[in-house]
């Protein structure tokens, strides 16, 4: 066997710890397990401390959160900082990594120090939590089989109009489902604009506050969305696009 | 208030059920919630039947499957008789949608009744679990702010060059993540496949049983799988690429 499938059982682990989305119950979004490998960590490589505090305290009060190590891993870190916060890892320790919401790794810096991690040979054991993609992709009805996830649209007008007749052209030539996100403050002019500039036959589905109270994922074609009445505020929402 | 944002809190409800993917006790792998979801749900759209039942005694062995009711809805079903399946909601009961294994609705046919349910109007509530595509492009350290998925290649020789060719087009000019699966007893195959066809410099993650006993994500170049030694044998494994 090499390194590649060599057991891995007393290697040093890179966890990666999901985080609830909303003010919903840890219980509601995060297995039992998780909260049994929270608590045997020493060392945390964090998006934000606060939120992270936060979330520690939530999984389980009696955390000594002021025994732990945090280190910060944001849009602002140098790449060159990473390697030393997996040094734990050289002395036989895990190590975890936590994003502000949601799953680490996937739309977050975090992904840094996963790859430095596999760079090593270290083993990396992710956990099961919400995703906002992933709960948005099951309940929107679309194809599943095929998706891709693009992050936020452009900006700039003509790289932003070259985006949505790329999705259009994926939908209907590879029944490609589109996903994308939206500074949400922009929610309602994101909508008005698909429903103003795509083929009113396709589906968009808008799924808002996902796992949170005001949860709502709705499918409707473009040519409903130009006439319908909405206001998603403010609220985190995921956007996703496929034909009828 | 539209129909898009009006409070569906006494609508009847289609709910999203993952399975466990491996034999990992099921507090691993699902929120505490998702068991008090179960428990009260008189109607299951499943993928399999043996393997609906099997999961259900698994959350409570106190479940009288007896008296539950289950509709089959997998690659055999013709589209015309998923609209039947909602019917209990018609009279105000929630359904829930279960797979083989890991969420339902995103590699499965089940998404068909949740655009059933969609085109109507109903309330469509996914549960966190586990998805090997997430896993993987969590542990895989690879760009999570940009990816697909394409599930199986190609088979046919030229389909399947052009796939390869589009991947590592789209890994260089966009960085999007590749992610894509094969019938497990091909792993092995595909992974030499990849590592003669592809740009040695590009890294291959193979993550193999996720959540299972045996699993192993690995992110090495594609000049490392070259000469490796491995067997994945026809372990559910899944597959992503990416640029170094």
């Amino acid at each position: 066997m090499n390194e590649a499938t060599a057991p891995t059982e007393n290697q040093p682990t890179l966890y990666l710890i999901p985080v609830g989305m909303s003010d919903a119950p840890l219980s509601e979004v995060l297995p039992e397990f998780n909260v049994d490998v929270i608590k045997r960590i020493r060392h945390f490589i964090v998006e934000d401390l606060r939120s992270a505090r936060r979330f520690l305290k939530r999984v389980d009060k009696a955390i000594d959160i002021d025994s732990l190590t945090f280190v910060l891993l944001n849009e602002h870190t140098p790449a060159g900082d990473v390697a030393s916060m997996l040094d734990p890892m050289k002395r036989g320790e895990d190590v975890a990594v936590m994003s502000e919401a949601g799953c680490p790794a996937v739309a977050d810096p975090g992904a840094l120090a996963v790859a430095e991690a596999q760079r090593r040979g270290y083993r990396v054991k992710p956990l099961v939590g919400p995703s906002s993609i992933l709960l948005a992709l099951m309940a929107s009805g679309f194809n599943g089989q095929s998706f891709i996830f693009r992050g936020y649209l452009p900006i700039d007008a003509s790289a932003r109009g070259a985006a949505l007749q790329d999705m259009t052209r994926e939908i209907t030539r590879r029944s490609t489902t589109q996903i994308f996100i939206e500074t949400p403050y922009r929610n309602n002019r994101l909508i008005a604009e698909l429903a103003s500039r795509l083929p009113a036959e396709l589906l968009l589905c808008v799924a808002s506050d996902i796992t949170g109270p005001g949860e709502r994922i709705v499918t409707r074609p473009l040519k409903y969305w130009r006439t319908a009445t909405y206001d998603y505020g403010r609220t985190p929402t995921i956007f996703l696009l496929y034909h009828s």
